[in-house]
């Protein structure tokens, strides 16, 4: 097949998550139009999914294609803003069919999950890798940026964090699943839990409520901390035994190095119990971890030394 | 450098390209906000930069940052869309501050040529490719398709065809010149025009009013025409002679295997003085290549056979 043949194959499969009301002119021309509702500012994010950076090298297509756009979508969520559409740029060595076409499967997955549309897209000979554009809305003002936590605030984080350096050492010897299957398994598998993020589209109406500061922890647990409060000069203390450990996870994996895609957010102590309920009657598990400090400190209680500095994730 | 300082580093020398008044949240939080305008669409297009294929391998910074911007502006302007914001997604071997510098260089000058900002991009350690997302916007059910030429249309392109070739050849014994001094020789060097294809911004307000149908050409000129009537059974007459060449292009190139990011777009023949008349006084040279046909027929005056099919670059 030629590049038109293929990205016709991919547009067949994608079905659904390749039409909105809203996109006037859809992938095919030189660039898509969409109609953009008044009054909601415009929330765009880049992100790359590298093979055996971000998805196990031989990963099936259908798993790179839902979690790259989990990973995209994330952002998008984190800023309390509704996810909407999505470009995405493909390499690839040479034209593998099949990949493609569970690839196409997976993405159409995902954007049901974000109720987001495919757009616009590339495809190209090379490396293999994933460069999706996420573009959301939010209503003019109301974005919540990531380093507005005040001196006070409650910090929550959202399920359970951790389990990625499990899901490696797991995956060592795996035998690869369908998104079907792995989808079923989120809260119990560890694979599952690694390479198919939480896509929490219906936390956003939540978070523009009673967020302060949101992030969504992508550079370990600690680094995202610093981002929180990094606006001002505050600090936090983290009760270190109420941070959601995924099962057997270990605290310093998750304070250097997690890629949960969790979202870590501050709200103010008054409304805790609101945020209690709502934790209650969802079904996302929210954990109060720590508390917003008007002082500079980082303090662990009980006291623990951090393993590494704090630095994030660098690829160089 | 980490990977935060090297972005660091980048939007710094971006400057006023990293900056603009509807620019909300800027880089350094999960996404970018940008307010959008009333009453206009959003038009969105993803293009990948290859290294080796869109531009040479270890070509200096500032043109492929120039380049990449180039390219990816195109789509935007071929829908009668003014381009706005960018995020650039960049993966590269290693840290290598000064090609960093210079990319970001070239694209704050690509930025300042269309008038556009980056709001947004990703840093990534990876083979080296640039994948940017453009944005741009126009007013509701403005953009221009390129699939809608109408028989009787007049068949226009803009600029010169078929450097690429030529210089592809005089790059094999290239010394590689920095980006101001190319910008001064587009119109000479085959280099520089191949390298830095035209932005036309300037061109947009124009095809709003006057084109019937409008693409740019990066896949060889029979194919773009193709496009430019496939929305119903017409066809076209080219007369072969008025086809723009750049010096000593040939004909057969131009036809098969085009990227010169020209565009190429149709217009009633009511339009014919008015459009002759916006060439003479814009800088923008124009030519009328030949006619919409209300038949399938594909005909080039003289009689020309097409050496190889029309089926586009494909990149498998």
């Amino acid at each position: 097949m030629n590049e038109v043949e293929l990205i016709d194959l991919i547009l067949d499969r994608l079905g659904p998550a390749g039409r909105a009301a809203k996109l006037k002119i859809g992938p095919g021309d030189d660039a898509a139009v969409v109609e953009w509702e008044t009054e909601q500012e415009l929330v765009v994010s880049t992100d790359v999914c590298l093979d055996g950076v971000h998805v196990p090298t031989n990963c099936p297509g259908d798993l790179v294609g839902y979690r790259s756009v989990a990973m995209s979508v994330s952002d998008i969520v984190a800023m309390g803003a509704v996810p909407r559409y999505l470009t995405i740029a493909l390499t690839i060595e040479h034209a593998d069919v099949d990949w493609l076409t569970a690839f196409a499967d997976g993405v159409r997955d995902g954007c049901a999950e974000a109720d987001s549309t495919v757009i616009g897209g590339n495809l190209a000979k090379g490396v293999k890798q994933i460069t999706i554009t996420a573009m959301g809305s939010v209503p003019m003002g109301r974005a919540i940026k990531r380093n507005t936590g005040q001196p006070k605030d409650d910090i929550w984080v959202t399920g359970k964090l951790g389990a990625t350096p499990l899901a490696l050492q797991a995956m060592a010897a795996w035998i690869p699943r369908g998104l079907s299957e792995l989808k079923q398994l989120t809260s119990t598998d560890v694979i599952a839990r690694y390479l198919l993020p939480p896509i929490r589209t219906s936390f956003v109406e939540f978070l523009r409520h009673y967020a302060s500061a949101c992030t969504d922890i992508t550079d370990g647990l600690a680094f995202e901390l610093d981002r929180l409060v990094s606006g001002a000069p505050n600090g936090y203390r983290i009760e270190t035994e109420e941070i959601p450990l995924w099962f057997s996870a270990e605290l310093d994996d998750v304070l250097a190095n997690d890629d949960s895609y969790e979202m870590l957010f501050t709200s103010s102590a008054e409304n805790r119990e609101a945020v209690q309920h709502y934790a209650k009657k969802s079904n996302i598990p929210l954990s109060r971890i720590g508390t917003v400090l008007s002082t500079l400190d980082r303090e662990f209680v009980p006291f623990r030394e951090l393993r590494s500095p704090v630095s994030g994730f660098s690829h160089f």
